[in-house]
């Protein structure tokens, strides 16, 4: 079994066979893991939101049901979820305007860069920015639409079991926001456990 | 002013100046609408869903909040809305993929061949397919996080306001779902007003 850390603010890819599965672990507890899933024969392919919720017909998966690319493909399936269940897919990656629409001068860590990064690593430096599976992270939707910004309700070694359903690649950035709640303001691990 | 009818499962383009007004109109009511905004002298920044919810706080903007791009930029303000206040943008333009997976055999119309049918008369026939503003759409995001599938609720007439924010390339294709419920299986069509 292979296990890939990704560091409190900093993010990781992997080329995941068609088939395999993995675990992504909040390995402190209420951490947000912004996760991305590409086509590995060609990135112009990704894991959509949009296309997933329509063919869930859910704002989120369930455990068993799949999350489908932009040409509506499956792309993950979501095995098993040892956590409390709450997942968010209404939300953009943070990137350098969000940080700077909050207030923050000079650069910070975010999800898009650090999905930019990871994927130039694998080899994939041009890529569109999709809408993240962000698990773990808590953002419920309250009466008349309004979206509230709650920490992960996560504890240590808490964790979600997916399948990749073609070859793909698989980014996890574990989120840098410390300025809104979702981290309770303190960033944290990830890890990354390569299955069978 | 200048009125530009979108017939039936059809879709028209327009570039809009920075300040410019214009209403979507839902000429025979109950009609979906998916509305698309490029900035026009950059197609590769458009209106993004998941960075606008971020932005507003909400699923959908209220009247006077404002779209942004995927780079966080403001592109389109609802200036105000006289329909009943439903509208979505939490599902995919409807695709070949989609009618595919709905047993259709054969062609059908759908709101990414329109989309890129006008960008391309416009001179830019190499997009990305962002998620759509949905306008008259009815998605209820019901208990547990399950989305249904209404009829639009919009009457003959009824209409939204928006303004551009940049200038832009603004899409409006009169939905050809006919299979699922959201025009009552009888697309009809829609119209742009163009204002000052």
């Amino acid at each position: 079994m292979t296990r890939i850390d990704v560091p409190a603010r900093e993010g990781r890819g992997v080329r995941v066979a068609a088939g395999q599965r993995f675990r992504v672990i909040d390995v402190e507890g209420g951490q947000v893991a912004d996760t991305f899933a590409f086509r590995a024969d060609d990135v112009s392919e990704y894991h959509s939101a949009e296309h997933t919720r329509v063919h869930v017909n859910r704002l989120f998966p369930r455990p068993g049901e799949q999350f489908v690319t932009n040409h509506r493909r499956p792309i993950l399936r979501l095995e098993s979820d040892d956590t409390p269940g709450i997942h968010d897919m209404l939300c953009a990656a943070c990137d350098p305007e969000r940080y700077t629409g909050l207030g923050v001068e000079g650069w910070h860590a975010s999800c898009r860069e650090n999905l930019e990064r990871a994927m130039a690593e694998l080899g994939e430096p041009a890529i569109e920015i999709p809408q993240p599976i962000n698990l773990f992270m808590n953002i419920p939707v309250l009466d008349g639409g309004a979206l509230g910004w709650e920490p992960a309700p996560t504890r240590a070694g808490d964790s979600v079991t997916l399948r990749a359903e073609i070859d793909c690649y698989v980014v996890v950035s574990a989120c840098p926001q410390d300025i809104v709640a979702i981290n309770a303001k303190n960033p944290t691990p990830i890890a990354i456990e390569l299955l069978g």
